[in-house]
């Protein structure tokens, strides 16, 4: 290792070398499972810097793993096989908006709700709207296309890039698209490197998609005594000519710890309840309001609330985003999961996650994007009971085989990263994982970018301990 | 030759087997240049028979040319290098529906229009609407990622596909994505194959989102007394919190082009007109139509035309649909571009477009999707006047060099294929082209796959005649 640390000084100022055990250790995990010492951290701020870390991992066969923020859920950033880690949050941060264009081009270290923010003071919008927005970088959010709750009427990330600049795994400054809404010249590389977890290089620049803001929102909550009437009313609503930008689920465990955690006067006593947000022009949205209560009313919901303030919308907003904190509270360890399922099907998969909770005696809570049949199981336990987990491991590994079953997939929004990598033949078969290692192998051939990520390695199975 | 069609009858059925001089001069072509005589044309009706093909294909190094119906304008299907055109065209139609699931699943040889024929039984939109939807198959769309007006709000054919079942250039069936509308599973081959002109594999199915129909649309024609002030009108609407559903531009030759056509009554005193269609719900239309008329007479527009009837409507927009066939009884050949440049440099891009003109002394007629920067210049001129195409040809190239000088691309929509291989590298640069070819490579390492296009080959240069 020491030679390649000496090359390693000559193209990195030594203090944005971090090699103690300590530094080492702050890398060392995300917001999955697993810890793993990273040999060295480069904090990089400039492309030319890049390019010589890749350089020099070629030539010495030393992993890169790249890092934002680190809240990755699948464990995206994890140096699994140590190495570098190649730290792109201490990026210089630049928003450059341009109204006219309807774009903004940003740096990967700036904050993804920054972008929002910036957006809506030229009356615009950046539409992705992770749950993480405020803590997550852009650069994290580009990597493993992340979803969030707006996701179901203007799509995930990938949907609101245009343009990329990006240090390929070799070394080379590529750009890809560019600053038009359309381009069909040549492979989309952009698509196919937002989402490729890191393993296909590094984002220095993006430049995304901005889009008009809605004159209007109306918050809408929905309780319901049955959980699989809350499902119903998903799909009889996006079947009804109503596109809402928002449409979340929580089960009454989410709910009752909500209000143990931070008490907004959520109805503890549902089963389930539906969170809407509308958005459009004032006079459509009391239309397409008064449309909702009659589809909720029919399917026979418990309670339609609707907020009277703002203040209480924002209260509601606020509780749904109250949820990950507050199930944490519960027991020590959460599994977070994201698998999907066509949104007919949402019914079915509660009946399933309720059959997989008895069959393994685990605490299963689910909330999440019901909106597009992004549900977000969570599996609720203590990671150092190894009897428990063991039924946890096998319990999660059924939920990816249900949804599958359902013509679902792994995951919606969260990944694979080294958390799903086990099952990913499982839903794409040997042919498809084949088509997929063949980019890999021809962007990559030595492959020292953020290897042990995405394809599943010798032996490797889902594992839910730190150990 | 002779051994491979031995190979080949024994593999379809010979009444799908077309090798007569006739039938394969009528593959020879599309709506692009030049003309290029297959071996032989398979008629394939069945997975079975594509996987045959393409083992044969590899095993005797014959180039296979995936075929619609042929209505390309970049030169996709030519079979540049004879072999074999597979003609999709005569596979069984299916359109299954699943309104719930707010998707459906289509064979490659349904008409595009169909589809949308089909969803609005369901009160849903398939909302990408090229021109020729209505003579060109779905499986053409996804090969070249097609637009059309639409595609300003709702996005390209990329942006509702969801999944598909491909034959891999080896002879391998192949699952991407599926009926989630949210899907992270490793690499996203959906979007890397949609647009990749077919050149990585043949679509056999493909799964397409579907949207709630909008309730209402409103039509409006704004007409001008300079271009220029049609491009700024075409920028201050979009920042204006208003997004259309379509923006289209004609300019005075086109606009007098279609009166002597099929005459609808257009201003044709007009220097261009701007078309456009507000979507959404009657009582949002009557607000925003009333701030796109602020908007116009602010900017100096000679007319806004409100149409009175449904029925008038539809003439604005069939007008709108006749111009590429009134402006080709002009002159003998049209040449149509769509380089695509940011919004904001739609009047700039016109400019350059008039200097071209006069420059090279060609005719130049301009319209198109100009809400997202997509115009469509098309230059009229005779292919059989050498010494004018030429001209035409050098006006062309500098079209290309100053869309990407003004930070636009090649393509807006209509691909690569032939037609503009040889200008790839002048928007992508080397390493652009290079991390494309190798993924070419990766997966048709025998390049059976429709070669010849996008990759630019040794000494070819933009030919606009057929010799």
């Amino acid at each position: 290792m020491s030679h390649w640390l000496e090359d390693l000084k000559k193209a990195i100022p030594e203090e944005r070398i971090l090699t103690s055990l300590a530094d080492r250790h702050s890398y060392s995990f995300d917001a999955s499972f697993g810890e793993y010492l990273p040999e060295a951290v480069v904090q990089a701020k400039e492309k030319e810097e890049v390019v010589a870390v890749f350089k020099l991992a070629n030539r010495y066969r030393v992993p890169v793993y790249p890092r934002g923020s680190g809240t990755c859920l699948s464990g995206g950033p994890l140096p699994v096989h140590g190495g570098i880690v190649l730290d792109m949050s201490q990026w210089p941060k630049k928003i450059d908006h341009r109204p006219d264009d309807l774009t903004v081009t940003v740096t990967p270290s700036v904050l993804t709700a920054r972008i929002n923010e910036e957006a809506e003071k030229h009356g615009l919008m950046y539409a992705p709207d992770p749950s993480s927005a405020h803590v997550a970088t852009i650069g994290g959010n580009l990597a493993e296309n992340s979803g969030g709750p707006r996701g179901l009427k203007y799509g995930v990330t990938k949907d609101h890039v245009i343009g990329l600049e990006v240090i390929t795994p070799e070394g080379e400054v590529m750009r890809t698209g560019g600053g038009t809404i359309k381009n069909v010249t040549g492979y989309d590389l952009t698509k196919l490197i937002v989402g490729s977890e890191g393993t296909l290089g590094v984002i220095v620049e993006a430049t995304l998609k901005l889009m008009p803001k809605p004159p209007a929102v109306q918050t809408m909550m929905v309780a319901f005594d049955h959980v699989r009437k809350a499902g119903e009313a998903i799909s009889k609503t996006l079947t009804s000519g109503i596109l809402p930008s928002k449409m979340e689920f929580m089960d009454q465990a989410c709910i009752v710890a909500v209000e143990n955690f931070k008490p907004v006067g959520l109805p503890v006593h549902a089963a389930a309840v539906v969170i809407l947000e509308l958005d459009g022009h004032p006079e459509t949205l009391k239309v397409e309001r008064k449309l909702v209560e009659e589809i909720m009313e029919r399917i026979g919901a418990k309670e339609v609330i609707i907020p009277k303030t703002e203040e209480e919308a924002e209260n509601i907003w606020h509780a749904r985003k109250q949820v990950s904190p507050a199930i944490a509270k519960i027991k020590p360890t959460k599994v977070s999961e994201d698998a999907t399922v066509p949104r007919s099907k949402i019914p079915d998969f509660m009946d399933r996650l309720q059959e997989i909770k008895e069959k393994f005696d685990v605490e299963v809570v689910a909330f999440g994007h019901a909106g597009d049949g992004n549900l977000h199981p969570n599996v609720l336990c203590d990671k150092r009971n190894k009897e428990e987990m063991k039924r946890v491991e096998l319990a999660v590994e059924e939920m990816f085989k249900a949804a599958i079953e359902l013509g679902g997939t792994l995951s919606g929004e969260h990944g694979i990263g080294t958390m799903k990598a086990p099952f990913m033949e499982l839903e794409l078969g040997e042919v498809g994982v084949d088509m997929m290692k063949r980019l890999k192998d021809a962007w990559d051939p030595n492959h020292i970018m953020n290897p042990g990520k995405i394809f599943v390695e010798k032996g490797q199975r889902l594992v839910l301990t730190d150990e």
